[in-house]
């Protein structure tokens, strides 16, 4: 599988995601600065992955921070966590990944004796901890395929005996370090001899769907069907989507799913149709102070991503643009939500709490 | 108003919309191939334009057809008929308008003495016809405008006492001569000094929402804001769209609506939200050989739309695609079909039967 994010004992290498899918490359991030353009210009995405990297950012912004004293060493732990949370306001992983790096270096400190003047150590302690979340999101995702596999196994088969899936944006592979969160499932099932088919919404304005779902299950041998996102109506009317499956940015304790912008208008479709409606994630994603999807801040992004993507006007000149990158899914129709922790169904406030409590208390803390 | 279609004396001059919004410039089409051509490519586009540019295009393909027997002017009018009416599939008043010419000729030609050995003055009166089919257009536009008016006035407004609206594709003065469809009740309406706000869906693949709506609302003063079609449920979700309003490129005698891909989704997304959802064509767009929407041809188009919009690869080499230009909405979706006969609603069946009836039996015939 391509690997997203790589520790090379230097520096991050990332697969340059705004390349896809006609260029395979990588950029080597050398310092926090880098990691926040990275970021915020979707070089890296996907709100496993951001988590990850924002981890690794914290570190390359505090290693050339010299042998002051615990105090300067603090504030600049500070400065850089508190930076690379402005990258992107919506994925609750960025702020969980950088609060997991910031407890981790304090009780480092906490623990270390008075007499120890050398507080570069920790910096270690943090490399550590942001390579221990690059390996546990790779254990998560596979946990979040074993999880999922039985729904998919219990669809009904296309005429081909195909199981005919329907995927939104991207929370496949390249959303995490490797399996991904949606589409952990159809690689864990695949591998196991069920036969997939995938229709991949396009997903404007960006295009993560048919430049990046279809880049990544093209490559890993899934057969996949490229379409509009306003073709899946069409396509579900038609009796060729057994089930809809998305990843998650943020979810609220009560189950309400922020995802990419046009997963609730999929979702309302899905529930039409009768289709059930599938949310893959991480318990890293949700948001257990927000008591609802109302509280969830939805990043407005640049018009132009709308009016000029590719580089040619496709608006007249001054238009007005709404371009929120991310929309609220109410709870109440969302068939399940497939965790590391396993597939959790309404009342999901219950639900999560329960899934929460079942965490290791070191890995997972709010 | 922009002139979509132009009689010049010697030409059709049509509006390039492929050009749009940054370019506004004309070609002159002076055969039933270049016409072919500019049906096909979306250089005229919008059901009733495409009606009244086949109309000219068969004057235009038997112009130069010499003063030959009734026979040979008989074969070559069916020739230059039915190769027109392979440009494109799903518009019924493509094919509405080639028979009514059609018919006009043969009645011509019937009536015409038997001692009367010139039939040159046929091809005038099919001139005349597609003249007078190009006026009743602009016509028929209005009086759809003037039919919707009091479904748009009786809306709750908005903070700003405007009155928001939601459309999908052009279904405005650019698919028509003049007024548009969708659009004729809110020019109808301004004119009135109602106050409207438009959401624009973008409408992959080829974005004849912000390329062609965007820009003739823009240029008529209406206030518009350009969405991608992914965000409908999201705006809709916040309350921010009183009614939903498209046009139809075939509407079969139940009812059900035939128009641009996405369609079918945006009225789920009102069923579901509560929100009308009007459908404004005129009554050529209705084709009573078909009982229901099962039995409308859905025009596949090329990938290439979809992969490679705008010259960049926005896909992997190879992928699958599937691009329907259309999809059917079923006539239990639909609040009320907005013609220049008035407003229908449901049962379909009986008052679309009841309005044709009371359309004059020159005009329309089926």
């Amino acid at each position: 599988m391509l690997q997203t994010i790589q520790w090379t004992g230097e520096a991050v290498r990332l697969l340059d995601q705004t390349r896809l899918p006609l260029e395979t490359t990588y950029v080597d991030i050398v310092d926090e600065r880098q990691m926040w353009d990275a970021i915020k210009r979707l070089v890296v995405r996907g709100a496993p992955a951001i988590g990850v990297a924002a981890a690794f950012g914290v570190y390359l912004g505090v290693r050339g921070s010299g042998d002051g004293s615990r105090g300067a060493f603090g504030r600049r732990l500070s400065e850089v966590c508190d930076y690379l949370a402005t990258s992107r306001p919506t994925a609750v992983n960025l702020f969980w990944a950088i609060e997991r790096i910031r407890r981790c270096a304090s009780e480092f400190l906490a623990a270390l004796p008075a007499s120890e003047a050398d507080v570069s150590a920790v910096r270690v302690r943090i490399l550590q901890e942001a390579v221990a979340m690059l390996e546990e999101d790779t254990q998560t995702c596979r946990a979040i395929g074993e999880a999922g596999v039985a729904l998919f196994e219990a669809l009904p088969r296309g005429p081909q005996g195909d199981i005919s899936v329907l995927t939104h944006c991207n929370a496949g592979g390249l959303c995490s370090v490797e399996y991904g969160t949606a589409l952990a499932p159809i690689y864990t099932g695949a591998e196991r001899g069920l036969r997939f088919h995938v229709f991949a919404d396009e997903t404007r304005p960006l295009l993560q769907g048919s430049r990046i779902t279809a880049y990544e299950l093209q490559r890993n041998g899934v057969p996949v069907t490229v379409i509009c996102d306003n073709m899946a109506a069409s396509v579900m009317a038609h009796g060729k989507v057994a089930a809809v499956i998305v990843g998650a940015d943020r979810i609220a304790a009560n189950g309400d799913v922020a995802n990419k912008i046009g997963t609730l208008g999929v979702a309302i479709l899905a529930r039409h149709f009768g289709i059930p409606f599938y949310v893959a994630a991480p318990m890293s994603t949700v948001d257990f102070k927000l008591s609802s999807g109302d509280g969830i801040p939805i990043e407005q992004r640049d018009p132009a991503e709308v009016t000029a993507a590719w580089g040619r006007a496709t608006a007249p000149p001054g238009v007005a643009v709404h371009n929120p990158a991310f929309d609220v899914t109410p709870a109440a129709l969302v068939t399940a939500i497939i965790t590391e922790r396993g597939v959790l169904t309404a009342p999901y406030r219950e639900a999560l709490t329960h899934a929460r409590r079942r965490l290791s208390a070191r890995t997972f803390r709010w």
